[in-house]
């Protein structure tokens, strides 16, 4: 079998973001810690961990943590069947959206990561990337808009977001008040989440429009809701999200006929055993993504 | 004098990720805006772009870039006392920390941002990165915690975030109901931004406590909020976020005594003309930032 050991600094290291606290954290030595990468390397052939311009592991070195965090999480389990055996939390790191992460996540996920006594490592990407990192075996989950299935991985649908292109009263009845046609949208300020966005994209597709158009940048869920409340642009927000703002008349939509459905898939490796099971089923029960949806 | 014709299409090749998109915006074909880049390439005798993983300036790309840009701000000035050379908006390339375009940003530069017909590209950056791109010439201006300046940028304080250490009260009366000491902070799940996070370990210096402590990550200042509403954590989060969550008694502090402060600074390039000024000039003004500091 492996030597747990080794992967265990590796995973350390890679969590904590260097030797010296992984030390800290394992109860070891700085250098003790870096004569098991060494040894680790040595095993292999080849680096785990790449120290610049960050430290990160290397392909291999992510798989071997993709590994470790599966048997983790397998541990997990089998220490509810011998409470002797329970360590301290397991940790699980997942790729989503940014918009999900802002709005209905952690609601549904809060019970029952507390429950089991999960430590999440999120990390916010879009779908190309999070797959991707799924794929190299960098997250043990992936939730984004793409049904498209990794090899060795489950993908189960969990609900749909509902999109609408807001903006503030009077930015619709300044670029809006003679309707949307091609002149307003091609000079309306927009919001786009980044260059990959693609709601902007598909909204004004729906519109029959596919000219340039004016556009703010902003990576950011939240920071796109305060620029669309600030007169700036008009986006496509979830309406989870600007909910209590259309309530109170802050946002209003520019095209009440137009919305965009986004539908959400969670990606999981096989083997994450009972607790991934557990997740999964707390996310498929997130009422608040079915009853928008 | 350079070829601007070749700086622009660049700028736009960067800003629309592709050349195809370059070409659409310019009103060029695809092959045009390649033979352009091709040309400012045989002039520099190096690359500007990179094509893989993604297409991005090379650092030589981004001194240009950044040169386009401010004389793109300082044709804005020119066109207010010469209407007739009005172009479309300027873009501005910005880099801030998440925190504070979660929050008070968009208020204060809306208006500002509206009047003068800017599109801003924000980029959410932690300080030593935001001032590194700021350095390699990526981005007009930084915003964060950093008072180091940076050769050629001007650096102005703008004010002070108050961060309280936040969570459930169920939260509290399970981690912190025996008091804040020494087995609670190394048991108590925390919320951390990400591995450069600073904040979580200076509120835990000054409990005195150094050791390790279980926390989930998450990089985003909305996602940072629900997570603790889910009761997964607590976290140091900025009380202007948080506000209506602490009066409807649904976040409390875990330490009312300790709260940090953190000041924000500007940073920018001295040649920015006077859009530069009058933005900085509103960010100075922002009101919400002076009430709470």
């Amino acid at each position: 079998m492996i030597d747990y050991k080794l992967l265990e600094a590796l995973a350390t290291v890679v969590e904590t973001g260097g030797f010296e606290r992984a030390g800290l954290a394992l109860g070891l030595s700085q250098s003790a810690v870096s004569q098991r990468i060494r040894t680790l390397e040595i095993r292999l052939g080849q680096p785990v961990l790449v120290r610049s311009p960050v430290l990160r592991a290397t392909p291999a070195g992510q798989r071997l943590l993709n590994h470790v965090q599966q048997v983790q999480l397998l541990e997990r389990d089998l220490a509810k069947s011998i409470p002797a055996l329970s360590e301290p939390a397991a940790r699980l790191r997942i790729a989503l959206n940014a918009d999900s992460l802002a709005t209905w996540w952690a609601a549904a996920v809060g019970e029952v990561s507390t429950r089991e006594g999960l430590l999440l490592d999120l990390v916010v990407e879009d779908q190309d990337i999070g797959l991707r990192r799924m794929r190299e075996g960098d997250v043990a989950a992936c939730l984004c808009s793409s049904p498209q299935s990794v090899a060795g991985a489950r993908c189960v649908h969990i609900g749909t977001m509902t999109y609408s292109p807001l903006a503030r009263p009077d930015y619709v009845r300044r670029y809006f008040g003679k309707g949307l046609n091609e002149l307003s949208l091609q000079t309306a300020p927009a919001i786009v989440f980044g260059p990959n966005d693609q709601l902007q994209h598909r909204f004004l597709a729906q519109c029959g429009y596919h000219g340039t158009f004016p556009h703010h940048l902003c990576p950011s869920s939240e920071g796109f809701v305060k620029l669309a409340l600030a007169g700036m642009g008009y986006g496509m927000i979830p309406e989870l999200q600007a909910h209590a703002e259309i309530q109170a008349g802050r946002l209003v939509s520019v095209a009440p006929e137009h919305t965009l459905e986004v539908s959400l898939y969670w990606h999981f490796w096989r083997h994450g055993g009972g607790v991934m099971e557990r997740l999964t089923n707390a996310l498929r029960s997130a009422a608040i993504l079915h009853s928008t949806g």
